[in-house]
């Protein structure tokens, strides 16, 4: 439940993240470019832990692993709204304009069942 | 504003991005390992936004891009809400946990104004 | 065995970049960090050909898209190459330590048949 | 000029390579598929070599990381040269080929000392 002056979930972590590195100094560090090598280097420990999985064993992840992965998501979701910040992005209205973009582009009757790019559609 | 029935941001997304997969059939291709790999072809576009630009460049991003830049922080952000689902992984607990041990593993007083990771400090 | 007047592949193939990049004056744009930039482009590009195909499927590459494998294989060689000059690295030396390496975290009667990393062995 | 007895080494490196996989019974693993994320997780660790350095500090990379560094680039080189045997690319008439599209791409007269993608030549 969300009362009237509650920041949405963007926006709050948004403003934990700043204050988390502000106390650090660690704003000299968090430059767009940077940003997106750090972005980079989460989502190469994401795919560590699914590269020798099969799909199905994708489908039903090993329990044991379960908060690691968690971890990964989250590294992942801090550095794209660390990001998105800097870049002066709101990234939740981004995503409302490329799902509308989206449905623009693959509209259900071409794509139904099809795995392809818009382009090869 | 919020009400208390509104759902919240990443909730509300990953219901538009169900409903949208759902009406061309594409939740036989979701499946985590899948939604990686789609993941990281988001990150490389990104990538090639930023590739030879100077951090300062970075900072001042070319505003003839930045909405190309705010698709392709949506794409990435459309995949992680996606991938979590299936994997059920709450992404924002996900990200508060996170935090909270970033907390832990970074000292202020240990890593002021230091880019290390924490098994360096 | 090598001749004296053989190059090798990596040797000849560097080369050929380093001129390449002379000639265009890009020397100016290929410091390591955009490199490294460059190449999670190019390693994104690769990842989006193989995203939704499944294992099988991957073992048996649509033929009309195999010489854009190719290119994207090409690419992403061909900035390891420049980023390894410009690190001052011998690209084959260290694929030759790593090898010598691996023999020793890897070994044979502790990981037959296990796809595990040496650290869970 | 190659001798008759020259593997060159690109091939040397395969062949060491698909002796290693077989001997610790990992073709099973080895599918294209997951030779690409496996490559995925190594360019990660290749970044966070990389994320918090400016592009001077990455022209003077850390002496006492240099071997790290040697260490990540080769990770990536071998995981390429497995899936590129694994899709049957001989990879190195693969970067001639790139490479002689390169030049016809970016004529040197168009994009000297521009960083362009020859669609915005």
């Amino acid at each position: 439940m969300k009362t009237i002056d509650t920041p949405n979930a963007f926006k709050r972590l948004q403003q934990d993240l700043a204050e988390f590195a502000k106390e650090r100094d660690w704003d000299q560090f968090h430059n767009p470019k940077n940003l997106v090598m750090a972005l980079n280097g989460e989502v190469g420990e994401l795919n560590e832990l699914f590269q020798w999985l099969t799909t199905e064993q994708s489908e039903n992840f090993p329990a044991e692993k379960q908060e690691a992965l968690a971890h990964e998501l989250a590294d992942i979701q801090l550095y794209l709204l660390r990001l998105a910040e800097k870049c002066h992005i709101d990234l939740e209205a981004a995503c409302d304009r490329k799902m509308a973009l989206n449905r623009a582009k693959y509209p259900v009757e071409k794509c139904f069942g099809k795995a392809l790019k818009y382009n090869e559609l």
